[in-house]
């Protein structure tokens, strides 16, 4: 899904050597005490190149989230269509982040520790982490365009998706990039997909029915008689049983 | 749940006065044109009173989310029993937050649209909006501590809660303050307390049978049948059935 890994112009070799130096002096001054002088100094290029790359000194600590942010809005471009499930669709998406982490489980583990200890880094996080959110969401309300509550739907499973995600992927940082990040991952969004997600081709039959009065009962009691095959998922079920009670 | 509004030292005058002052100069000149000193300036005070109240600039436009975190961790603390729905407790937690906003609409409305133009102030207002998550998943970790997935699921259904609260917020926000935030509120907080939350006590009876086999049949099929009642909540239905493929 990402092009960048195989792009000659996605690294170039002096964006990658002032990451290194960044990290360099980050790791033995400290965030605060490096300046982007220092960095240029230690990677042996001028001012105007870190700034050709970078907005910001806080750029270098993430510099592959603008890559990743437009890689994954054009994947959601190409999920627009009826056959795709948008909860699977955004959850996809989010394993473009996760996959970016991964790549370089040094570096992101690093950065993690840093990123823990700087609060002005912890903000710039938290706005990416916000981008990649409404990145999520927009696609979702566009997918659910015209249905009930969709705007309300689509930020809770935006939400949920990217919470899921942090969940995973800083348990992985957490245990110092041990383990598969992608298995992590996997299993929290499994989570949000089966609270969220459109329910697979399994056959569930649900109908509302009147009880037969008892001898002597004033009020027999609607209920709704629900036969479902052991391998219908959570949301099938559901479904139908929502179903029923609108149909009675 | 807030006990601050009856408190007598919550809202001294001078803070009010702060307040007052900064926000009719962040309108008149804008966020960026307006410095401590010209707040300090109309208010009549020192710039030490200024700092007392406030660290920066930036909380002289949120003057009342601290207050509010504390309100809200100390009710939190209060629901760590077993008798307390956790998901129901940290959608009366985010409610809190609500009646902060809407107790003042107007005030709400013009930082609304004085946040959406200053992007230090959004930056801001996200690592509010993150400590609030914090807190509602701190204490739903508590509540599930030591079940499948508790961190998970905890982390899952703060980011849920916070998402539905702010687009019904969101939704106020942007229609001035018209109509009643709560109503909003309240729908958006249902959709995620149905996903997630409790079951109410509902009889759903559900049971794995195997299907008689046909004449011929080689393979009788098991199927679940569950018989709820009409009110029965979702989640007691989906508890119910697949608790009965467990016993299966």
């Amino acid at each position: 899904m990402s092009s960048s890994s195989a792009a000659p112009t996605a690294k170039p070799p002096m964006r990658d050597a002032l990451v290194a130096a960044a990290f360099r002096l980050f790791l033995d001054r400290g965030y605060e005490q490096t300046t982007v002088d220092d960095i240029v100094a230690l990677a042996g290029v001028g001012r105007r190149s870190f700034f050709r790359y970078f907005p910001s000194k806080e750029d270098v600590v993430f510099p592959d989230h603008e890559r990743c942010l437009t890689d994954m809005t054009a994947f959601l471009a190409g999920g627009e269509d009826e056959e795709h499930d948008p909860v699977a669709r955004v959850c996809d998406a989010a394993r473009m982040v996760l996959r970016m982490y991964a790549e370089n489980p040094t570096f992101s583990v690093q950065r993690y520790r840093l990123t823990r200890r700087v609060p002005g880094l912890r903000a710039y996080e938290l706005s990416v982490v916000w981008r990649y959110e409404r990145a999520l969401a927009e696609y979702l309300r566009s997918r659910f365009a015209g249905q009930t509550d969709g705007t309300l739907r689509a930020d809770v499973i935006a939400a949920a998706v990217v919470a899921a995600h942090n969940n995973a992927l800083r348990s992985w940082l957490r245990s110092d990039g041990e383990g598969d990040a992608g298995t992590l991952v996997d299993h929290a969004l499994g989570h949000v997909q089966r609270a969220f997600g459109r329910p697979a081709d399994a056959p569930v039959r649900a109908v509302p029915v009147r009880a037969l009065p008892d001898e002597g009962d004033e009020r027999p009691e609607d209920v709704v008689v629900l036969v479902s095959r052991r391998d219908a998922p959570v949301w099938r079920v559901v479904q139908e049983w929502e179903a029923a009670l609108g149909r009675a």
